[in-house]
């Protein structure tokens, strides 16, 4: 299984800077062989961290909040579509073993929230969230990279982290705590208990 | 249709005074005459806020993270079960007209984040988020109440805006560009290409 | 917790005797002191569904596809906004204590098939599925009702094996194999396999 | 963007000729250089029909109901951590262009309907499906393929046309009624109504 990278930050295409940013983050990607997940929408940073990942002959999946592939990406090799709108943020972080956001809105905040909820490391690039996340620079689970090369940097070693990591609780795994959820009468601990 | 006031927080059950401020907080929807949604588990801030709008002879909606109700609240009136784990914060904003959120982890975070993406309007209750969510503070989508009280003013008002809100874009309804995840061709304006 | 029953059918209004059924059944359903929940829709089987239950002074609860309530029938207590479209099916039968299931196309099929996979017991009502369910008739899942009233009290039967059903597995609940969806290690058993 | 074909089926593995049946299916499908898409489990049809794809140097993605890998196939190429349990159902047929539905129970029976729903061609392989599907065959969104070869043709047919379709409803697109989930007055068509 081919490890996967997701890309989060804003559909706006207004600000070249981040645009640019993003194509370099796509691209740097598809360099370490990693596969490029992000909401799959031809604008933005969806659609720039696209670009560049395929430049480099990357692989890049959308997972798309439509029904269909009218507003997709044409730089997508694979669409996936939830028809699920903003619910579908929940899937791109499941599916990507380490986050990296950039500057965005409301729906990019909720992707490094869920992230974390998650247990997903999440690296942010140029983006700063403010004091409710502080807890979570603390326990090392949220890092800010100042660069696309720190941020890659830091992706790589959270995934020998992971690689490393003892049976049954990878990053990017189902930790036991969640069979709670399934099992019928255990007491789900305090941080699965969060809503 | 009810009323539905959602109400978010930590299920985490170890901080007293918030758990008490969760319990005066749902006390207070219910003699609103509000419905009280919330994410349905047997602890924290759920669990106690079913409590307070239960004993007022209200009526509590949980929508639990489960595929069952092992785990939910022993004080709700309905169990919505989605088995879709933190995937369920989306229908909990949606389904709710004003949220209400009170200090959380990330869980918690997400629902802020996602509300105000679909366009909800987000009142936090002794919760500081931090610089990342000024943007919606200025444009009056998001409020910091001090109070129970102050909080239930603010819902109050946000529902009479929401009465008086133009045919076709009410507060907790589909904004019309929302129609373009669906339409095939159109483009999506700025605010919901945002990922 | 209160008791709810899922009532799945057509969102067509065409047929005529099969609305007057819809309604007798919603107004069976709150006349039993019983939850009505369905797809939330205006129309078809959803609106007379529930029309029949708030005549008797019943409790609906409409799980709608939609981000919003502009296609919401105007006779539901509760809309739970999904934002899924067509996946919120899997929802509708999960919150469902027991599912009635009269005449649709493909989507109430849908519901048919998830509400068998989510071990719950289905009622049809003059509605025939075909070869391919039978064998969920031969293990008691699936039973086909000639009235109304034989629906209901193929119903209260079903309720009652489930409050006598061994601890951990009640119908509507988590059966404890779905804890290997989140465990790790442990092979799904046969059923839990099936995709 | 690739052609996605999905395969739905049983993730049972006791019948040995029905997992060969999945393998050489898998292996069709990369030949003709589609992507395969399945649900992603480490068992049944799922597995078999990863294994003849990427034997045949095809590209396979699983749309996994859990949140994490423990249970998937060794065989993907990509894993789509969805945590939605059944409900992702839905996600497989959206993301399909053409749904194969091999022998299954409940669970495959749902994607057929699904697929149906979502206005998907869906070709049936051995699998009869009975009376309440009859109406998807006369009007040629359901067949049924005696073979693998069959099976390939009549997906080839699908595909092509979907390429010449009016432009706006491509299969696989999202149709112009769905709009109405979105759009805040229209009256959904009765198609989109049904439950």
């Amino acid at each position: 299984m081919r490890t996967v990278i997701g890309v989060m930050g804003s559909g706006e295409s207004g600000d070249k800077a981040l645009l640019a940013q993003a194509r370099d983050l796509g691209a740097a990607i598809a360099t370490e062989g990693w596969v490029l997940l992000n909401g799959g929408r031809n604008s933005g940073v969806m659609d720039a961290s696209a670009v560049g990942a395929r430049n480099k002959g990357g692989f890049v999946i959308g997972i798309l909040p439509d029904e269909g592939t009218a507003a997709a990406s044409r730089h997508l090799d694979v669409a996936i579509r939830t028809g699920m709108g903003d619910g579908r943020n929940w899937i791109n972080v499941l599916s990507s073993d380490v986050v990296i956001a950039l500057r965005g809105g409301a729906g990019t905040l909720s992707e490094v929230a869920l992230a974390l909820k998650a247990g997903r490391t999440v690296i942010t690039l140029d983006f700063e969230l403010g004091v409710a996340f502080d807890r979570y620079s603390r326990t090392h689970k949220l890092h800010r990279a100042a660069s696309v090369e720190e941020a890659i940097a830091m992706a790589k070693k959270a995934l020998r982290l992971r690689a490393t990591a003892p049976l049954h609780s990878p990053v990017g795994s189902p930790t036991h705590d969640r069979a709670a959820r399934h099992a019928g009468s255990i007491t789900p601990p305090a941080e699965e208990r969060s809503s």
